[in-house]
């Protein structure tokens, strides 16, 4: 019988609360929602928080060459290192959990690993038998320079640096200007192969952003993919006049066009099984007694499949125009970003499966997200997984986003079954596909506290 | 046959192009259109032309309680003053002629009244016989700090001191403050009757806002009333989630709500002939990829009778509490400003007609305005009345606003008559109804360069 959590986890359970606490009030609103956008006061205290962390366990503190900043145990040098964590920002009014709760849970699996030599007796590997380390991604969430996962594409070369150091904040500040600002050099920023060259596999784990381990009695499950989404900017070019004396039909409303637009985006979406969100909007000139100029809207939809998804779009574009030609508004759509489907490592997660199954008796489900990640980036270059912490109620990027205690103690137990599997693998080993042949997803137990091959 | 308008104005026209244009290039923006907003720098550039015409034209030049503008030919003491003048301010983006067109033609006229004895050989009459003013009436468009005709309101006691010390602007700065670096002494502000009671007409000169000119051939009108009117914000209240992540079953967004009210609002208003227009929105937290917690529009609507306007602002709120318990919505209406239906002081609006039918032989058409203005304020106080110069386009509040300069040298002709025929009743006369018993609507030929009583 698979112990208890709390008892696996020993004093790593205090010192995941213990961080928590510490990380909570970091850029808190008044809502109650969070405001830890890059580069901002806010952010330069979460990574002080993550360097204090690194050098609280005597591990190798670095900062990358894009910002990101990375805790090593063990020698980075040895190569195969297994990487594991997310990032601390937030999107505007975030929740808690979106990010932090990955980095806080990889130092937490980090102090089990080292400390709980007893639970974890093969696994509990010294320093140096394959490199750990944990990573915080900066500006994950785009919110403030308007481009997601920005550190983990400048890394894998995803986003090229001149891209990057023009990407502007609203009040029109430079990325690069940004981190200047903060003490970074942005002229470093770039592709680095040879740190990712180190990585062996990177392990994210994350709150799900859904219901769907709600439904089941897992605490924790993992990831198939990410489906594709991305983001386009709707503008509606109309014309400016006076909202008391301009006749309906003299008038050129682009909000009547965009109003008619985000409806039909939402009906597209459910007849699709798709996803379609206007959650931003900007008006010219904005006046109360003002016909605008202009609206333009973003578009963020995603869908299981990337013809499904373009055929939405194309489908929501379509009667933006209509609707626009109507009006007298002339409507340009643009696309600003784009991810394409991505598929977990398969070996890896039949591996994760396999370890999970194996210390708690119960295969854990496996699930896909619409949100984005840094694992999702990083995918492209290394092995990668992600485990998902249970969301009563779905809720995310909100205030209101939360996990129980419980299941996410029960997160950072899994993450750290998960790494002690794989820092198992010994230096030089591989965790990926045409690594060193580990069980698939049908394998005989492995990882795990217990049953695991030696 | 009357004389040509050119020949009529003699230097007073080239006055009124050289007063265009040193106004021109303050506070534009690079759209052509402008910011001129209550005390900010571009406001202060206006106040300083207006003293500068004043004081180049040897007026005895005041800034009352309020921060609004006079200039004075004659004794401010002698009573029965006829008052003409607009508004300086801009909407966000607005044209060049909402507002300092009458300015300018207060300006002007007073030059053709003073200078050209010959032209209107009885209403040329002397400084002292009865006073004249040209007035800048400040933050009419509140485009600034949220609420309009905040000067002539002040000034009549339709907006109290401490409620208007109060207004804020988008970044929070008080208008008190905002007054006090401008150098103004808010702790002034308050109503003003014995300004007031030395009025005996206003009458505002304004470009038309609309079409109803353009399709005659009379380059000016005069105001019958204007359409009550008035501003309700709309709060839809959902919830904030992962616009990646949330299924369309689970989401409570507000801005569908929002938007199938902006579409309501159009319908309501097209069926009951009225105006309805949602040209400003927020959005919390306002991020591409997340769904709103809450989505605010202000509706404008305006209609032709005060029942008419309730009815249809009755039915949009209906349709919008509709749609929001079908997203599971929270819903919140509140009436921001409301001005009730102003029908203009008969007896002067019908003298005006006259004088001008007997200037150029045709009557003049005589339209209502779904604008307020300060004349509107003024109405409840003294005799006012409004004269329209044309708009091709109809286009107002955008940088497209214009007016051919024939048509504003014929409204300043206009104006010049009025003003004579005003001025010709002598000290302490009368403009207004119970006044000196002018002629009513159908009353002889009254005013205008040919055919004045004398």
């Amino acid at each position: 019988m698979p112990l208890a959590v709390e008892e696996r986890l020993g004093g790593a359970a205090d010192g995941f609360r213990l961080m928590w606490r510490e990380l909570l009030p970091v850029g808190r609103l008044g809502s109650g929602g969070y405001a830890r956008h890059a580069w901002t006061a806010a952010d330069a205290e979460c990574r002080d928080w993550f360097r204090r962390q690194a050098e609280a366990r005597g591990l190798r503190y670095e900062v990358d060459r894009n910002g990101n900043q990375w805790a090593w145990w063990g020698d980075p040098a040895a190569g195969g290192a297994v990487l594991t964590g997310s990032h601390l920002d937030s999107v505007p009014g975030g929740g808690a959990f979106d990010g932090p709760l990955g980095v806080v849970a990889g130092f937490a699996a980090l102090d089990v690993l080292r400390d709980r030599p007893d639970v974890l007796p093969d696994r509990g590997v010294a320093p140096g038998a394959r490199p750990l380390a944990v990573v915080n991604f900066v500006e994950e969430e785009g919110a403030r320079f308007g481009a997601a996962c920005v550190g983990s594409r400048l890394t894998t070369g995803a986003l090229g640096p001149e891209a990057a150091r023009r990407l502007r904040d609203a009040d029109g500040l430079t990325l690069a200007d940004a981190m200047a600002r903060a003490g970074r050099d942005p002229g470093l920023l770039g592709p680095d192969p040879e740190r990712l060259a180190r990585v062996g596999a990177f392990v994210e784990l994350h709150i799900e952003q859904g219901r769907r381990l709600a439904l089941t009695p897992s605490p924790v499950g993992v990831a198939s993919g990410i489906w594709p989404h991305g983001r386009w900017r709707f503008d509606f070019h109309g014309e400016a006049n006076h909202a008391g004396t301009t006749g309906l039909e003299e008038r050129r409303d682009p909000m009547l066009s965009y109003a008619n637009t985000v409806l039909a985006a939402r009906k597209k979406a459910r007849l699709a099984g798709a996803l379609a969100t206007f959650g931003r909007v900007e008006v010219e000139p904005g006046g109360t007694n003002a016909i605008a100029s202009r609206v333009s809207g973003w578009l963020d939809s995603r869908a299981a499949e990337e013809g499904t998804l373009a055929e939405v779009v194309t489908e929501i574009e379509r009667s933006a125009r209509e609707r626009g030609a109507r009006d007298g508004v002339r409507v340009e759509v643009a696309r600003e970003s784009y991810t394409p489907v991505v598929e977990f490592d398969a070996a890896l997660r039949d591996r994760l499966v396999a370890t999970l199954r194996a210390a708690s008796g119960v295969a854990p489900p496996v699930l896909p997200t619409g949100a984005g990640h840094d694992a999702g980036v990083l995918a492209a270059a290394v092995p990668t997984a992600m485990l998902f912490v249970r969301n009563p109620t779905g809720v995310s990027h909100s205030p209101h986003e939360h996990a129980e205690e419980d299941d996410c103690l029960a997160g950072v137990a899994a993450l750290a079954d998960v790494l002690a599997g794989l820092l198992a693998d010994g230096p030089g080993g591989d965790a990926g596909p045409g690594g060193d042949g580990g069980p698939g997803g049908d394998g005989g137990p492995v990882g795990g506290v217990a049953g695991v091959p030696r």
